[in-house]
């Protein structure tokens, strides 16, 4: 089928260069976020600091965008971390994550040009949504073929975390038609981490948490 | 002839840097893809929805792009892998390789603003075509020189499918003379894998098939 | 709290990737400081070498963002050099400190557009001075949580350098007010090195002093 | 004087930094000539075509630069791989090195719009001969601290070889003036290899060469 598994130990090279390409593109993607900030040249002298302030609205787009991409970029770190093995499709599935990471910079601009539109918001939280989507059918098909090395507790505690994050952005979706003022404030349930509690009720460390 | 073989082993510190390098190309090039989507800024309330929705064949664009570059790095990193060695020329080969890789975000952007024009689509099957010709080139040169590990069975799949990809590229290249709404459709073909038969027909694993 | 002390020695590779990842951030953002540079397209013969001269600002302001960068750059490296741990919270300083890194290229182009501004100098000033403090923060993080293995006479000579260079710039706020012109050339303070002094006062070699 | 002289084996990971940083920056620089092409959008369409064809002069200083920085990465390369130790002015010397290959996207994209204008002309030649000049400066300042592992008869030819470019682009300079038109072409010159002749002349390896 074309998708052997290899085990990490014996393909270290090609594994290590697999992760080298997704941090390179998540250190890319993060960074061209800068792009969307910029300030008309010419200005009379009057007008710049006018200008400087109209970019509060991207500058607020940049702040939440480098917040979710550095935090996807953590978790992919730790997914990948807790690999003993990879094959075709998993590479595949990372190309497809890392296509919707990609997109990040663009649902970005769109967000910080027009923060309050529901149109805005629905395609920024429907790029963030599919991300975790993705990462979640990422990680179910790496625990189905046996390329995890993480407990069984604590993959429950990680997928209930992504789906978390997910819900908070599928739900903003009707918010964004009903109350688009409020929905980037509704992000902030982000805050909130409901594996904390979970993690701390078992009274063992996610990583090597065995019991359920 | 400045062109003497080194052996990999001997060199690994030189080596990973050109795999290293060409990563970072690769990583670069997909990335700049989401350049080629923006929506104007300042635009009326009711018009960022039509705004979002033009944005759909650059977003088509970005989807192939991001495939067809995805694939070409999976391919150069198979490349590499199987490379027991390297010389100048080789280099040079693999720079003239990255150089197309590179212009694939521009053709890209010709590609999602004139998705049913002759020309563009033109342009974009001729960027990948000389993707895929060089790639052949330089693969033939390898294993011409003796660089490469793989078995000769190994080595006739590899250029059938490379072959493949070549000939659907350059095939749509006069159907986008007659047909032009119909190109991108036509690229669909390249799902089918005509290595893939071949390879279960061989009954071997073409990694390390021996037959043929 | 999911923040547990991991050291480096057995998470080299974990600790590797947050290297890799900074270093790649910094060499992007370094490199997307030319993009502020570009010259219109199409202008008649006798008015390039016009449109050239025109860009001596943003030339000046690449100059001085580059230094700048590479500076960080340099200060960065030494920093993780002398970690012998991570944990969860250095990560997200780190995260922050490399997002004030990422906004350099858009404090560049203000810089570069309106030289002799007070808000465009102000905002230069202020995303330098953040990513100083931030970088303050870091550090002293890591030396409470005993992740440094450097001296403490070591720790006080990086500590005033730092607080000299977030000193200069955030002192040039209040002088953008009253002498725009001549901020840029106040920052030229930077190249006195107040370090310097103090580091063959001691006699000896900052990296292993062990006097203060 | 902070300079102190770090062997490069017992520094390993510090110096693998600073060539992956370096290469970071030429990966990027590389990639970036790309965004010097576009096409404009919303072209009716009997103009595609046309606008396409107008990109021939971009496309051109795409290759040359393209080869350019492919070629300076190289020899980049070479002189990294040939440091048996590194110091804080090294470290410098290579981010003044750095600075003018990332303004080479600029200067191409001077270039690829007004290739007949004089002024940008001579400002494609200038950064190139910068680059050219501070590489010899660096590789002087290296062989005087003793940093490399060369033989002086490879030294020699590298240096041959090196000028050998600068004086290229240096004479184009006057050149620019008088026949803009040519100077293009002159640059082919860059194919002759004088150091070739001395390299068999020699009769040995330049890599471990010990006549002269």
């Amino acid at each position: 089928m074309g998708g052997s598994v290899k085990s990490r130990d014996s393909n270290e090279v090609e594994f290590s260069r697999i992760v080298a390409f997704s941090d390179g593109v998540f250190a890319i993607a993060i960074t061209l976020l800068v792009l969307n900030l910029s300030i008309p040249e010419g200005l009379p002298s009057g007008e710049v600091a006018g200008a400087l302030w109209a970019e509060r609205e991207p500058l607020l787009a940049f702040g939440i965008s480098f917040a979710v991409v550095g935090r996807f970029w953590v978790l992919h770190h730790r997914f990948f971390g807790s690999l003993n093995g990879f094959d075709d499709r998993l590479i595949r599935l990372n190309l497809l994550y890392l296509a919707f990471i990609v997109l990040i910079p663009f649902s970005s601009q769109v967000l910080g040009a027009y923060v309050d539109e529901t149109s805005a918001l629905v395609t920024y939280s429907a790029n963030i949504a599919a991300v975790v989507l993705v990462g979640m059918v990422m990680t179910g098909f790496a625990e189905r073929s046996g390329l995890l090395a993480t407990s069984p507790a604590q993959r429950r505690l990680e997928r209930l975390r992504a789906g978390y994050v997910a819900a908070v952005f599928l739900a903003s979706i009707p918010l964004a038609f009903l109350l688009p003022g409020l929905t980037p404030l509704f992000w902030f349930a982000l805050v909130l981490d409901p594996g904390r509690k979970l993690s701390s009720a078992w009274g063992s460390d996610p990583q090597t948490g065995h019991s359920g």
